[in-house]
């Protein structure tokens, strides 16, 4: 099981929240309190906006907890929109290539789940992407492969939200038609530079949790309260979508 | 321009040819004395069998020259069949999982070369694959691709010069048929554990070098000679395939 | 805490130990049963001899879990002594240079434990190397300088235990000197090639655990029973000295 | 040899003098043009000041050119003082520990050159460490050695160029001490966050190359042209040592 973080606010250096927290998730990739998986120890990845449209991505398989040069960039860069991601792999290899978050042009998206059966599905899901966004696969993993569908989607015309739920929902029903037993599992996390969906579903009652909390003048939402103070994190509920802007934060239902 | 070397014969510890001569693979992979890329620093890798049916394969992005384990490695295995190759990347990006030689069962290969107009043909040549090997693919090179498509013809019964030439050759085809104009360069060796084959072939008239060597009781197979006695290697012609086996070497041409 | 183990007997690969126990090494690197350390990450090293008189030695900073390197070095080597060490950092930084185990001709070494209050020690502990080992000095970590120290003492005519026990009084006697009231923690292991010598150790009554039991015609020694079968394990007692040599296991004291 | 470059003015983005220039760090890592070593391939750094400070330090010892956490950092992280740093390796061995540049509190150091003979003067020196800068002794360089000599001349009050001075001059009169015929070469940068003094310095009469020019409001100095407009950059004299401070540009001499 992986776990994440996206914050946007008022610029806030990365450490305040990657780092420093009691249950950070640097601390988590050494050892998590409640999760199943004891270690998150597969590759860890930032994002974040600066000035720029496109965000910078920092991904590495060594253990975030030893990783010097990721302390020193959280220490030293400061952002209004970032994500931060461990990895648990549940398949496609130790390799940066599989590490979140993935980018593409303003985009970035990070995932927490997995689809049940993707090694009968990866195929035909792969075939649906067009020439210059299948040329984009990198890597192995379903997460690489559900953002570039959202892509494909939303360069069809629709908005965010709606292209991940189309994408869901499309995904959900090969797995039915190939009788697939195991759930889709999706928490997950997308940002444009200036705003943040955020996503908790599950084909079975089991969606990977998300909470929110407010942080300063922004809110952070994570796959688990990043300090002590439970009571002060919201959860997201079953088929709830976040929508976070600076200084708005909407609630709605996948359909 | 990446390149290899192949050896059978005797054992012998690996150092003795991928370390030591004066233009080894690693001395190469500082400085190539003829090659069109003056480095070849974008991953290393080897391949060696011992007493199991499976080779060892060992691939690192770090440069070889400073490679301690490689070093080590190289100075502590000594085996009767084994491949090295430096990479200088073409496409795929830079990471292990992209580095050669690439293994499947008792099969190993390695490539110097590259498909003309990949990024347009890649996904009909993965579409090709059936799941079993569709879903070994890990990586995004035109290599490791060559190579799981030569294991489906093997696995439809063709010889492994066969199936390498009926893969060329569709491969081929295929690119006429895009009006590809850039060629497809090949020279690659393959081994299962017993064997081994090396092919020499180009589309144009520029096909990438191989030159072979007695060496000790057995034999090299090299992108380039390795020591300063160049008049001591026989180069292969173009078109022409490599087939060496325990005391036994001889030399046939692609149709 | 570190974990490690040592075999030596007839040749067996590496993988029978140090990856397929249930409680292996690698397995312990993601998941300690009784450690108080959640997760050796920190860092992987193996050590084995084969014919020539050096040991080779691999050294990773990535999780041995996820190192395919490290998986195919221990599936396809077979060896008749060989070390293998997962690191939990006490001081030192995180790099391969730190990594056990130490090797110094046809030495090796490896340690789990500490020296209490090292920081305060560690310049007057290397101005007693002479220069020739000075030099050898590569990582910051307590561990290498014990061995540093130990092959001093050993080329001044010491045999392996004399000269470990030498440098444990010595460096006991300097923390005694500094008034330092950590204890000096010492399980350690030291091969030649053809032999190995296992200690226990402290300065306090909670010595890092050593356990050994018969494999084949063979012994491991390892810091926590590898296997279910805790009843097979026979713990060494605090200040014992394990002898490992073809068909011969002998025990002594540390004076 | 090693290549750098140092940056002080108007905040731009890194990749503008690290990646961009026809010549940048980036691809002489690549392909020097005119050096003597062919290869820069033994790691690579950066350092940059933000609002904290202690400069943010990113090491690697993947080459850089295919090293994509470098290049995304370069492209969003936006400085108005910024070093860095190729590494030719001269000794110490291969590990980001021994990569430039170095960081101490607010101050960052980084070379081109070497110590003749500093095998024979490594402990020595070592030795006039200060406790607390000897436990910050990570690495093994020369290099490391002299900002800590540097550092440690500074705490007892000497200003920046005073202190390189000085520690030069007893480093050259050790080796005379000793007899070492081998120059002591130094072309270095060391900042505190607010200004910048680079140094040309060589015991011969070849001191490595140090160039300057105006970029924008503000001044590159770096160990070769970057760009293909070699007139527009004025070289170092040997002795010579530059200070940036913020539209202020200041020439000395060593005396």
């Amino acid at each position: 099981m992986c776990r994440f973080l996206a914050y946007l606010g008022d610029p806030v250096y990365l450490d305040e929240l990657v780092c420093e927290p009691r249950h950070s998730l640097v601390r988590q990739s050494l050892r998590a309190e409640e999760a199943k998986t004891v270690t998150n120890g597969d590759g860890f990845g930032l994002g974040w906006y600066g000035d720029r449209p496109q965000p910078g991505i920092y991904r590495e398989v060594m253990p975030a907890w030893s990783d010097e040069n990721l302390l020193a960039l959280c220490a030293n860069v400061r952002s209004p929109l970032f994500f931060a991601h461990v990895r648990a792999a549940t398949g496609g290899g130790i390799t940066r290539l599989n590490c979140h978050p993935f980018q593409h042009g303003p985009w970035m998206f990070m995932h927490n789940g997995q689809i049940g059966g993707f090694s009968q599905l990866r195929r035909i899901m792969e075939m649906r992407l067009p020439d210059h966004l299948y040329e984009r696969r990198r890597g192995a993993t379903d997460s690489e492969l559900l953002f570039l569908l959202i892509l494909q989607a939303m360069e069809a015309g629709r908005s965010a939200p709606d292209a991940t739920q189309q994408v869901l929902q499309e995904t959900h029903a090969m797995m039915r038609a190939l009788q697939i037993q195991q759930p889709l599992r999706f928490a997950a996390a997308l940002a444009d530079g200036q705003q943040i969906w955020a996503f908790r579903f599950s084909s079975d009652d089991r969606p990977p949790t998300l909470y929110r909390r407010a942080h300063g003048r922004g809110w952070v939402v994570a796959s688990e309260p990043l300090d002590g103070d439970d009571s002060a994190w919201t959860p997201l509920a079953p088929n709830e979508v976040l929508h976070l802007r600076p200084e708005q934060l909407s609630v709605s239902q996948l359909a």
